[in-house]
C-alpha cells in the first residue's frame, strides 16, 4: 500500500472502510482503502449516515447499468473535515460543519444549472451517473491493490466521501446527524416531487403509492404544503400505520383492495388532484393513472427495472387533461436547504422514517432487509463516529 | 310532420337540411327535419362551414362510443339568426353577426368554469360528448317521423344549429366565413396544446407528428408562440411541403425515416423541448416520449381508438424529469377570441390549412377522402349560402 | 306601503329591519323596509352575521364615494330561504342551506370571468361598486315611503339580502354560523392576497402590516401556506398579543420602534420575501416597499381614503427587482369555498378573529368602536336568529 | 511605469487605452494604462464596440453614487484574447471568439445565482455595482501613476475588458461585431422586461413610454413575444418615426398630447395589459400607473436620480389589482444566449437600433449628444479594430 498517500490533515486518517459492491448479484464487502482528498469546489466529509435506497438496489442486481466494482451510497449527513480551494467561505462549508448531501450533486456551471435546473445537470447525467465517476472524470477511491473504484453518486457507503460543495447542505442544529441522511435523497425528492413538479397547491387531495423512504416523504411534504387530504397505499399493514402517523388521512391495503377502486371510491368517484408513484412497476404506474381527476397529475418518482414500460391509456389522458410528470430528485443548492428548514421548523420530519439502523459491518444485511420488504420507511447505515458525534 | 314547430321568425325556415349518422359504420345520409330553436343562453346559427375532423371518423368507426342516430360536425362557423333570452348584449351574438364556434361548449357555472377550464366542464363532459344532449338533458333535433336525433357536439353538419352562446365567439371582418369554421375545432386545439399545455417559450424547439387540420395548425401556433424550430413529421410528402409553407423549418418523411432518430439527428442528439402528437396511435404516441430532450413535454392531442394504450418506459420519463401532458381543446370562452385575433393579425392563417371544400350533398365523400388519407390538412363543408354570404 | 309586494312565501316575511346610511357623515338609522326577493340567478338570504369593515367606514366618512341613502355590509352569513331560478340545484343553495356571502359578486359571465377573474368582474366594478345597483341596473330596496335605496355590496346589514348565486358558498358544518360572515370579506381577502396575489412559497417569511380583519387573517392564512416567518406589525399592544395567537413569529410595536428598522433587523438585514400592507395609508405603504429583500413583493390590500398616493422610490424598485401587487378580494366562486374548506379543516380560523359582536341596533356603535381603533381583529353584527338558529 | 505587468501573451499590448470619468461633473479623459490580465474563471475581451447607456450618465453626473476616479461601459462585444484558469471549454469561451458581454456578471454560487436569478446575485450587488471592484475585492485597472482605478461593471470603454465567463455570450455569426454591443444591456434588459418580468404573453397590449436604447429594444421584443399593439409614447418625432419601423403600431407624442389620456383614446377607454416605463422620472413613472386596464402590470425599467420616488395611488392599484414590477437586467447565463438567438433568428433587430458610432477619442462627445437627447436610440463607442475585424 505503498502507493496510497498519507494523511497529512491531522484528523484525516490515510485509511478508510469502505463497503464494495464487487459485481453485481454478489454481496457487499468491507474493504480498507486510501481516504481520498478533496480538490477544487469539493469537501471531504466523515460519514454520519448513510441511506439505503432502493435505488441502490438495482445497482446492485444489474438492473440498472454501473460499472463494477463500486462503492454504493448517495444519501449521506456528517461532518466537513477538509475543503478544496475554490469554496465559498459564506457556504458555511468550514471544517467541523454538520452536513447533508444531496445524490444529485450540479457542476453549477452547464446551462441547466444557470437556470437553476440541478435535476437535469448535463455533466452530472453524462458522467456521473452513467459511467461513475466525479467531475473530473477519473474515479477518487483506490483499493489497496492500486485498482480504482467506481462512486456510485458520491459513493457513501464509506467512512468519507468527498463531495463537491454545490452537491451539500448545512444540517440545522435542530436535527439529528445520523437518521437527517435521509434529507439527502428521501427527503429532497419528496420535495421536488410535490413542490416543483406537483407543484402543489392548498387544499389539493393526494394519493400516495408505495410506503418506503420516499413515499413516507412525500405523505409528509404534501401535508405541509396544505394538501386537505392524503390517502396512503400498499400493500403492509404495518408500513400504513406508520403512514398515519405521518399524516395520511386515507390508508388503502393494496393487498385486500383494488387500489383504483378504492381511491375512487373514498373521493365519491372524482379521483385525487395529485398521484404519487413511488414504486416504479407498470402496474402501480397504470393505477396512478387510473386514480386522477379531470386534470389531475401523476408525479412519476420511482426508478424502474430497465426497459421496463407502463401502459397509458391515450383518449382518458387526452379527454381530462391529465397529464404524467417524472421527477428526479430536486434542485440540490436552492431544494436542499429548504427540506432543512422545513425539517428543522417541525413541518416534516424525515428522521422520522428511519426505523432501523445498521453498522457499516451489516450495510449488505440491510439491503437483504430492503429486498425482502422488511424496512418500513428508510434504514440507515451508522458509521461509527467519535463519540462527541453521538446523537 | 304536423308536429314540427312552424317558423315564426321570419328568416328562419321551419324545415332544414342535415347529414345524419344512421348507425357505426353506415354512410352520411341527408334527411330534412325541423330546423332547431334556441332557448335559455342560446343562440340559433344558420351555418357556413363545418369542419371535416377526424373524431367524427372515430364516430363514424364505432370506435368512440355514442348514441346514434345523430348529428355529427363540431366545427362551424355561420352567422346568428335568432337569439335566445338571457344572452349578453355584451357578447355581440345578435342577429346577422358572423361567428364561430368552438367544440368545447362550456356550460359556463360549474367549479371547472368558474376557474376558466372550460376544457374540463363537468356537464359539458357528463352529459353532452357522452349522451349526444345538450344542456338541457333532451335532444334538440327532431326527425320528420317525429324521432329524437342525438347530436354529437353542436350537430353542425346541417344547415342550422343551436349553440350556447358560451360557444361562440365573433369571427373579425378580416377573416373569411366558410374557412373560418376550423378556427373552432382544429385552431382552438392548437391554440390549447401550444399555449396552454406545452405553454411554449420563445426560442424553444418543437416536433409536430402528423400533419392533419390540428397538427397543421400547431406548426403555425408554435412558430407564431416563438418556437426556433418546428420539425413536421408526417408519412405524405404533399402533407409535409404544405407544413413548410405553415412555417415548419424541418420535415421528416417518415415513410422513409426513423423519425425518432431523425429528430434526434436534426437537433444534434438533443431532441426537443416540445414535441405533439396528433394522430393518436400507440406508436406515435411512443416516438413523441423518445424525441424529447432532458426536461421536455410531449402533448398529447390526437384521440385513439378506444382503449388504445401506449408504452411509457418509466426510467427515461423519471431520470429526465419529462412530462406528457394531455390536452383537450382549449378555453373556448377566452381562447376561441384569442385566436381569432390571432389569424385576424395574420399570425396564423389557419383557414390557409383547408385543402378541399364539400357540399352538404357531398358529406359522406367528404368523410372518405379523410378515412383515405386524401386530405390534406383539413376539408370543409361548405353549406349553401344565400348568395351575398359568399366569401 | 301598498305598493310593497306581499310575502307569498311562507317563511318570509314581508317587512325586515335594516340599517340605513342617510348621508355621508350621519349615524346609521334603523328602518323597516319591504325585504327584497330573488330574481333569475339570485338568492334571498336570511343574514346572520354582517362583519363591520373598514371599507364601509371610508363610504361613511364620505372618503370612498357612494350614492346615499344606502344600506351597506358586505361580509355575511346566513341561511337561504328562497331561491330564484335558474340557479344551478348542484350548487347546494336550496332553501336551508347555511352560506356565507363574497364581497365580490361575479357575474359569471364577462371575459373577466370566463377566465375565472372575479376580482376583475367588469358588470361587478361598472355597476354595482361605483352607482350602488345591482345586476340588473336598478336598486332593490325599497323604503316604507317608496323611495328606492341603493346598497353597497349585498347590503347585508339588514335581516334579509339579496345575492346572486355567484356571491354564495356553503358553509361547512363544522364553522360557526354567525362568526363566519367573515369568511366573505376579511379571510376571502386574506386568501386572495397570500394564495393569488403573492403566491407564498414555503418556506418564505413575511410581515403583515397593520392586524385589523384583515390583517390577523393574513397572518393565518401565511402560516398555513407554510411561511417559515410571520412578522405582525401594528400600534397596539393587545392586538398584537391576538396575532401571536394567530400564528404570527415575531411581533413589533411601531408605536415604540421605527418598523422598517425593526424588521430589517428581524430579518439580519436582508428584508422579507413578502409584506403585506393592510392599513391603507401612504405612510405604511412606503414602509411596506422598504421592508422587502431584493427580489421581494409588497402586496398592497388596504384601501385609501380617495387620492391618497404613496411614494415610490424607483431605483431601489428597479435595481432590487421588487414588486407591488395590487389585491382586491379573491376569486369568488373558486375561493370562497377554498376558504370555508381551510377552515373546516382547522388550516385557518377566521372566527377567531373576531373579538365583539353587536346587535342590529347597535351596529352604528359598532362602526364607532371600529373608528376608534376598539376593534381588535373583527367585530360582526349579529341579527336575531330564530333560536333555532344560534351558534 | 515599470511597475506594470509586461505582455506575455503574444497578441496581447502591455498597454491600451480607456476613457477615464476622473470625478462625477468632470468630462471623460483618454488614459494608458496596463492592459489588464484574466483571473481565475475570468476572460479578456478585445471590446469591438461599447454601448452608451443613459446608466453611466447618472454615474456621471453623480446622480448614482460611485467611486471615482474609474472606467465605465457596461454593454461590450468583442474578441476573446485571453482565457484563465477554471472556464469550461463547453462554454466556447476560447481565444478568437465573438462575444458579447452582459452587464449583470453573475458570480454563479450564490443563492440567487443558484436559482438560476442572475438578477439577484448578491456578490455583484454587494461589490461590484456599490464599491465599483470585480469579484476578488480588488480593482483590475491600473494608472500609469500606479494608482488603481474602479471600474463600472466591466469597464468596457476600453480597448479591453476583464470579464467573468458567466458574464459572456458567444455571438452568433449572423450578427455584426461592433453594434451588437447593445445586446449586453440594452436588449438584454429589454428581455428581462418582456419575458420575464411581464411575462408577456400572445394578444396583449403594450405601451412603451421612452424611446431609448432600451425603449427601442423593447418594441422590438414585445412584438416578437406575440403583443397585439405596441404604443410607442416619446417626446422627439424622429424617434417616433424609428419606433414605428421597429414594430410599434402606435405612436403617441407627449410633446403635443397628454400621453395618459391618448393611450386611454387609442384602447377604448381600457388601458393597456403592460405598461414599460424606461425613462426612470416620477412624471413618466406615474403615467404608466395610470395607463393600465384593471389587472394590468407596469414594468419599470428606468433608473432614476438618486431618491427619486413616484407617487403611486393607493385605492386604484388596489381595486384593480394592478402590478407594478421593477425589472434590472436579465439573468445573463440564460437570457443574454437567448436573446441572440433571437436576434440571429431575425425576430429582434438589436443592432437596427444603434443610430451612431463614435471613436473611443470621441467617447465624451458621444455622453454629451445622448445628455442632449440627441441621439435616436442608442449610439456606440467603436474602438479601433484590425481590418480584418471590421463589420
Amino acid at each position: 500500500m505503498d502507493d496510497l498517500p498519507s494523511g497529512d490533515a491531522p484528523d484525516i486518517p490515510a485509511l478508510m472502510r469502505a463497503a464494495v459492491l464487487p459485481a453485481p448479484g454478489q454481496p457487499l464487502q468491507l474493504e480498507v482503502m486510501a481516504t481520498p482528498r478533496p480538490q477544487h469546489g469539493e469537501v471531504l466529509v466523515q460519514v454520519a449516515g448513510c441511506g439505503v435506497c432502493h435505488t441502490d438496489l438495482h445497482v446492485m442486481r444489474g438492473e440498472v447499468g454501473f460499472v463494477t466494482p463500486c462503492v454504493l451510497g448517495h444519501e449521506i449527513s456528517g461532518t466537513v473535515v477538509e475543503v478544496g480551494d475554490g469554496v465559498r467561505p459564506e457556504s458555511g462549508l468550514t471544517p467541523g460543519a454538520r452536513v447533508v448531501g444531496g445524490f444529485i450533486m450540479p457542476c453549477g456551471e452547464c446551462p441547466a444549472c444557470a437556470e437553476g435546473r440541478d435535476d437535469l445537470c448535463r455533466p452530472f447525467f453524462a458522467l456521473n451517473r452513467l459511467r461513475g465517476v466525479l467531475y473530473d472524470g477519473s474515479s477518487r477511491l483506490q483499493r489497496s491493490n492500486g485498482e480504482s473504484l467506481a462512486m456510485y453518486s458520491m459513493g457513501g457507503l464509506a467512512e468519507y466521501a468527498v463531495v463537491p460543495a454545490t452537491g451539500l447542505a448545512l444540517l440545522p442544529p435542530e436535527l439529528p446527524l445520523v437518521e437527517s441522511a435521509v434529507l439527502g435523497c428521501a427527503a429532497l425528492t419528496a420535495y421536488g416531487a410535490v413542490r416543483r413538479a406537483a407543484d402543489l397547491r392548498v387544499g389539493e387531495t393526494v394519493a400516495v403509492i408505495a410506503m418506503g423512504g420516499v413515499g413516507s416523504n412525500v405523505v409528509q411534504m404534501a401535508r405541509a404544503l396544505g394538501a386537505s387530504r392524503v390517502i396512503a397505499v400498499d400493500v403492509d399493514a404495518a408500513t400504513l400505520a406508520t403512514a398515519r402517523n405521518l399524516g395520511a388521512t386515507d390508508l388503502v391495503n393494496a393487498t385486500n383492495l383494488d387500489p383504483v377502486a378504492a381511491v375512487r371510491d373514498l373521493t365519491g368517484g372524482r379521483g385525487v388532484d395529485v398521484a404519487f408513484e413511488a414504486l416504479g412497476t407498470p402496474a402501480t404506474f397504470r393505477q396512478g393513472t387510473q386514480i386522477l381527476c379531470d386534470g389531475g397529475r401523476l408525479v412519476a418518482i420511482g426508478i424502474a427495472a430497465a426497459d421496463a414500460a407502463a401502459h397509458v391509456e391515450i383518449t382518458p389522458l387526452v379527454r381530462r387533461s391529465q397529464r404524467i410528470i417524472g421527477s428526479y430528485g430536486a434542485r440540490t443548492r436552492t431544494d436542499l436547504p429548504a427540506v432543512g428548514a422545513m425539517a428543522a421548523a417541525g413541518r416534516v420530519r424525515p428522521a422520522a422514517t428511519v426505523s432501523r439502523t445498521f453498522t457499516l459491518d451489516d450495510a449488505d444485511a440491510a439491503y437483504d432487509a430492503l429486498a425482502r420488504g422488511d424496512i418500513v420507511g428508510r434504514a440507515v447505515v451508522r458509521m461509527s463516529p467519535p463519540p462527541s458525534e453521538a446523537t
